[in-house]
């Protein structure tokens, strides 16, 4: 296996020509796409075969890395030791000898497979070297070609309306930053516009964290949505106690969101009512919280909270009630974005008059930030909206790399496509195994799939036994996250495992 | 000059033979080390020998490409546009041919010079390239090898008594998550300890950010001091409204810092009565404020708000106190840690007792995070203190180089040595000019120099025409933040020019 892996990674892709090893189809719902599937090359030669599992897993080698870890590191939340050395494709390897097919792909975050021939060939270049060793403070001493560096990379793929970035370092960053943008536009039009200096009270009062500098306003979030766990970001989180237990918080108000129900067709008016419910909650704790929401941040699907959808309509209801009451809108998209459900950015999805305010970005990306196009969204004078770093260049550049790979391989279509087969197959699961996989979540949303299941833990442990690596959300919920390189012979393997943990 | 410096890209550091290209000596003052001066040989050849003005700054390219840049991200901080492939070492190149000194070097973040050769051979490694393009999720899917590259890297420069990290992306949220820890030891301990289960009470209090789940404890800092501008860590930064301005803040408290008179020999009982009532400050704090501070963070040296420095009799009576009351002790060194002050943490000049609860880092590591060494500092349960990245082992592998760099040229002495000749000669210049070099401080803090200056905006600004780039830092204060690399024949070039500079 490391020698065909060696080798793959001294050659740019192989031809598309070898057929894909796996091929099935699942009953009737399976044949909306079969008759591609003989053409189906794969996009990697070197990958495995098929999963290998030659231990328990965690392995002895594993173990024994594992108890020297630690030592210096908190390894209880540690899912799985991995050789990177060796993953490749869609694959994670352990230092067992293990090869786990990866649909979790480190918590939706590896969107074009581990050691990417192209991305190695991007991080081994000496642009990269440079941006590695140069560091640069973005806003003080930008490199001569960071513009370039942009608009090639991170602003080519820039949502529809948004033409501005602020980059950032990961996902709860990226919202606090744009929070802090959302904040500084209201108290300005507040004052009454750009121009207004700020008055000898508020210079004063905000040093001590008092109002009227420090802002009386809030950040309107949804119950069970995920945002990021630092101070400002957490108080947006209402995803789990574990992530907010102890750690101080702002008196932000959370909205109801729409917990659909599922098969959506046989809940239709059920589900339109509780999204106009959730609406109406929005419009109440806009118009009535003691300390009004200046902008609403919210996930075109929670992703941690347990993979809860709303319709295109709730979206849509959801920009005319911001624009109507004068509040922004931020669509975070840390987990949704980059190709995923089958669009590049999830928004795309649901045809909004006005984009967004702001769009965040981070995981797939490789790097974060926030987009936005109201040239007002600037903060009237220079150093408000900074720090040190801002943003990695170096990371730029590999979003850059991973955008032209997406691009030369289809890969947001691929997703689409391999996206209608999966569900399609787990629509067939769930038919034969009706108590296994509930709530079939993700149709028409790329490989952004979900199912609860009622031993959900179980379930994911099995997966690994049989050579899958699958992550949960929420309380009950199997999240799928496959890279964007998932293939219908991925699919074949992923939906073969699941029959077998649904019969065991 | 470029031809010059590929060539050096390509061969390990020189022999050291070749000799200084300045050499002066500033009056009686400078006699400290002018005896080996003869003897000191450049790190690097292939740095400019002096810096190179062409044009102002910015000139004709730069202005272009700033003005392509404007179009999509907010240059009005931007300082000098760089040209990082041509910097080197101490000198940092623009788009028009100028070469600078850097003595700001991208805000105290760059430590052993632009383009070293030697973490070049680092990020151009494999093992580099793996890390930049397998990012893992650090909690979930560590790499077999990651408590190797702690322990020959971040923790092999661990501070005394710390032998435990958490690893994070930059100053702001190493803070944060220090923060986080801090109350949620706190709490255990309300609690009865690590084993007591979470009430129901708290379970659901903690969703809507209420007490008794959000706990309401504070974080206490100290007026002028600098930790970071994401909601958290602003509310512990009191260096200036700019960053506080319009962004909500938690009422945490602000103890005084004691403003110290210079010279010290002249002001030494009026300062140790300023010390004296700072720590009465503290105290009065932590057992009034009506949020008890759960932790006490504090810079050795208020490095954003002024240069601000206290006796090491400060520090350690700012330990007992905290010792006495059971508050944590947070040390933020992101910017006078690894080396800068002579000592490779600031915090090692204050001869402790009991080592700091917490040490923040950032900046020259070039990653980021907190170390601690009481194993209760970790949370009771998993996922508490947990995000996808957690740190980046691409950026933990540049410290373990940076690390390599600094025992290899022996830099922490290096900067001991340097600091002491830079400050005596800046002691002459005060003495010469006495309007232009106020409050000169720093003695024994290496190069971590400062002094007050009543044009400092001007003086910046002149300083560039003469081809030195130098930071501020607070109202009037110009910082030095030479790097670890800068030597004594920089030391002369920068001396010169701040005569100038007073000449003007």
């Amino acid at each position: 296996m490391a020698s065909l892996r060696a080798a793959a990674h001294l050659r740019p892709f192989a031809a598309r020509a070898s057929l894909p090893r796996f091929q099935r189809s699942y009953g009737a719902a399976a044949a909306v796409n079969t008759a591609e599937l003989p053409s189906e090359a794969p996009f990697f030669t070197g990958e495995p075969a098929a999963p290998v599992v030659k231990t328990a897993i965690p392995g002895p080698e594993s173990k024994k890395a594992i108890d020297e870890l630690d030592t210096v590191f908190d390894t209880r939340s540690l899912n799985m030791l991995a050789d990177y050395t060796k993953s490749f494709g869609n694959y994670i390897h352990d230092p067992d000898g293990n090869a786990l097919l990866d649909v979790y792909a480190q918590i939706a975050s590896i969107p074009v497979g581990y050691n990417n021939p192209a991305l190695l060939k991007a991080a081994a270049s000496p642009q990269m070297a440079s941006a590695i060793i140069n560091r640069p403070a973005l806003g003080n001493f930008p490199s001569h070609d960071w513009a370039s560096i942009l608009e090639t990379g991170i602003l080519k793929v820039a949502p529809k309306g948004l033409d501005q970035v602020f980059t950032a370092m990961a996902g709860s960053d990226a919202n606090e930053t744009a929070y802090k943008a959302a904040f500084m536009y209201r108290r300005q039009q507040e004052r009454g516009g750009a121009h207004v200096e700020f008055t000898e009270q508020e210079l004063t009062s905000s040093m001590v964290n008092q109002a009227p500098g420090a802002a009386q306003l809030s950040i309107l979030s949804f119950k069970s949505g995920f945002h990021g766990r630092l101070f400002g970001s957490l108080s947006t989180t209402r995803s789990k106690p574990i992530h907010k237990l102890d750690i101080p918080a702002f008196d932000w108000p959370q909205a109801t969101f729409p917990m659909l129900k599922y098969p959506l067709e046989d809940h239709v008016e059920e589900n339109a009512r509780a999204e106009a419910e959730a609406l109406a909650d929005v419009e109440r704790l806009i118009t009535t919280h003691h300390l009004p929401p200046c902008a609403v941040v919210v996930e075109p699907i929670q992703s941690e909270g347990g993979d809860n959808h709303a319709s295109p309509a709730f979206f849509r209801g959801l920009r005319a009630l911001t624009k109507k009451h004068n509040v922004l809108m931020i669509v975070d998209e840390v987990q949704t974005g980059v190709g995923a459900t089958g669009k590049f950015w999830a928004h795309d999805h649901w045809n909004l008059e006005t984009p967004p305010d702001m769009v965040t970005f981070s995981k797939k990306a490789q790097t974060a930030g926030y987009y936005f196009g109201n040239p007002a969204l600037r903060p009237n004078k220079p150093y408000r909206q900074f720090n040190t770093w801002m943003g990695d260049p170096a990371r730029a550049l590999l979003f850059r790399a991973i955008i032209q790979e997406i691009e030369r391989l289809d890969l947001v279509n691929n997703t689409a496509n391999v996206g209608e087969y999966l569900y399609a197959g787990i629509e067939d699961l769930a038919k034969r195994f009706p108590g296994e996989f509930m709530n079939l979540r993700g149709k028409g949303q790329g490989t952004f799939l979900a199912f609860d299941s009622p031993r959900r833990d179980e379930f994911l442990k099995k997966a690994k036994t049989f050579g899958v690596n699958i992550g949960g959300s929420g309380e009950r919920a199997v999240r799928l996250r496959p890279m964007l390189i998932f293939q219908k012979h991925h699919a074949d393997i992923l939906l073969d495992t699941m029959e077998k943990i649904a019969k065991s």
